[in-house]
């Protein structure tokens, strides 16, 4: 193991300035503070690590903990006047725990910050594979895939030939979805919010169909059309109409996946789902999940899927911006659906 | 095997005189029709039998079949003109079917008639205990009670301790829900719409609380007081904004069993629910169920109840309107609420 060196270095930061009750976070919502500094070194007697970040994970679950909770959530509140926390992949350049030595590379919740002191490691996975782009740890090979895996192979039970429609399809889980469900030989179709995330959906991970719902006036009937015999299984992203669209046109003993809720996030009343009586009737089971209840299933996942990208038998988009200064501006349009493919902020690529 | 005498008999039924679009049912929508006949003998060469009805039984699910789906239904629409079919008890009055014999008794779907020709006999479950009251088949011994069971067991995959809310509690499956949840060691509490019934719910059948859902001007504040720790189980039967409350209080990996939403039937347009955002956090499951995929449990199910019955360990309510021509008003009673129990109807006690 290695010694780091004991020097401080200028830290610049995005903090949350205030929490935001309602509403789309806006860039303003956000400040980048450049006069921070950190002592490269960690605490003596800790079990501490020091993670430079080099790429950091813009997430729909993030809005959640700009709103303050009473009561609490699954996740902490931010805490206004410090650092966004959040996903992201980063360089150990100092350690005290015995997980992580100097110039391993971890996944896991950090900050919006060039430098990060982790008090916490276990919230960090070690990262086995250097040999595939290190970014995909935000995304493909990091919390939004294992969401993607453990959503639809334990919480949908699909099976072959089956019925699959995934709502905000191109997004980082979205897209990892329909791959699965292709691979086991499901008829995919995805919805996305403009014609080039369609025309991704179709010629790049290869889902039977997908369409752009901003184009479709009545998605029940769009539902119906692109399902004449129904949706055996469902993976929801956004909520509100589109849920409704598709109990309309659910099949019998359908199941839903309830991974996320975009289209409501922002909204100070949400839409009221009005047809769920017809759970009864069809025997849907609907169902609510977290990624962080299956973490126990990550080292299985990630050398499966390390396999799949090395074989080219799975497709990933990213949507990169560079520079932490423009992180705020990455958020903000991923809950206007700005971006092509996983949303990630590149701080430093070493 | 005995003969039937080959007689024709009066035959008053109560008809459905058109579909019910929306609304609450009226009498005026059905009619009762006393100049009918019967031939008390099967047709030769059919494998039918012929019933003489006893007790016929109303439930909420039969506010469906008064609307025209279509695009088809779990049941089958009515047929306007013809009598009303449910729920019954009746007497084998004559049979050319290998499983029933002149005398026997059997429960199932069958006509609000004094007698029905009933032509596909394998909606009929045979009878038997008649130990018992031959009436319970329509409720605790019956679909209702199959329902409560299957419900209970099969969906809300129940624990000794947890925290267990029903609502419609004093109706014919609330309440032996209810009591198979305080023989497992729940906390059970229950709501209903008259303080009548609360009563019935605390003094009666053992739930540990109930409340009056028409007096609770804030039902999510209302569940927080009964359940400060919050649901771990809500086996819902009435809808709206009942369920939006249990939401907001739900534990994490709650359970919520489906199984009629009575408070919407009635609705032009139904009332919404807004935060199923929750399911996602709290990581509930909500499932719907139909007594009808769990008839292959019956015979366990009569078995099990009916020592139930006899070793005054579960207690039950009938609330029984005497005459065919009173059942028109005791249908409509039940989307009022003005049935104290299981409402059903008794056209002849043998």
């Amino acid at each position: 193991m290695g010694s780091a060196e004991d020097v401080v270095v200028a830290n610049k930061k995005v903090l949350l300035k205030h929490f935001i009750p309602s509403g789309a976070p806006k860039e303003t919502d956000m400040e980048l503070v450049t006069t921070g500094t950190i002592r490269l070194r960690v605490p003596e007697g800790s079990t501490a690590l020091i993670l430079k970040n080099l790429y950091l994970s813009c997430d729909p679950y993030m809005r959640s903990r700009m709103t303050k909770h009473e009561d609490g959530s699954y996740v902490d509140d931010f805490v206004p006047g410090e650092p966004i926390a959040g996903f992201g992949v980063g360089k150990v350049v100092d350690s005290s725990h015995p997980g992580f030595k100097i110039g391993d590379y971890a996944w896991g919740m950090t900050g919006w910050e060039e430098y990060s002191l982790i008090t916490d490691p276990k919230l960090l996975f070690k990262i086995h594979h250097t040999e595939v782009p290190l970014s995909y740890y935000t995304g493909i090979l990091g919390m939004p895939g294992l969401t993607a895996y453990a959503g639809f192979y334990d919480i949908c039970s699909p099976k072959e030939g089956e019925r699959v429609f995934i709502s905000a399809a191109s997004g980082a889980v979205g897209q990892l979805v329909g791959q699965f469900a292709k691979q086991l030989g499901c008829y995919v179709v995805g919805s996305a919010g403009s014609d080039e995330k369609v025309n991704l959906l179709k010629t790049k991970f290869g889902f039977d169909e997908a369409f752009n719902y901003k184009k479709e006036p009545d998605l029940t009937k769009t539902l119906k059309r692109y399902f004449p015999d129904g949706i055996d299984i469902y993976f929801e992203n956004v909520g509100g109409s589109m849920l409704e669209a598709v109990l309309y046109n659910m099949r019998l003993k359908g199941r839903i996946a309830a991974c996320g809720m975009i289209s409501q996030y922002n909204l100070e009343i949400p839409e009221g789902v009005r047809n769920l009586f017809l759970i009864i009737g069809k025997r849907i089971r609907m169902e609510g999940f977290l990624v962080f209840d299956h973490y126990g299933s990550y080292l299985e996942f990630e050398e499966k899927v390390v396999q799949l990208i090395k074989e080219e038998k799975i497709k990933y988009v990213e949507d990169i911006v560079e520079g932490l200064e423009n992180a705020p501006v990455a958020l903000v349009g991923l809950f206007e659906g700005r971006n092509v493919g996983k949303q990630l902020v590149a701080v430093a690529h070493e």
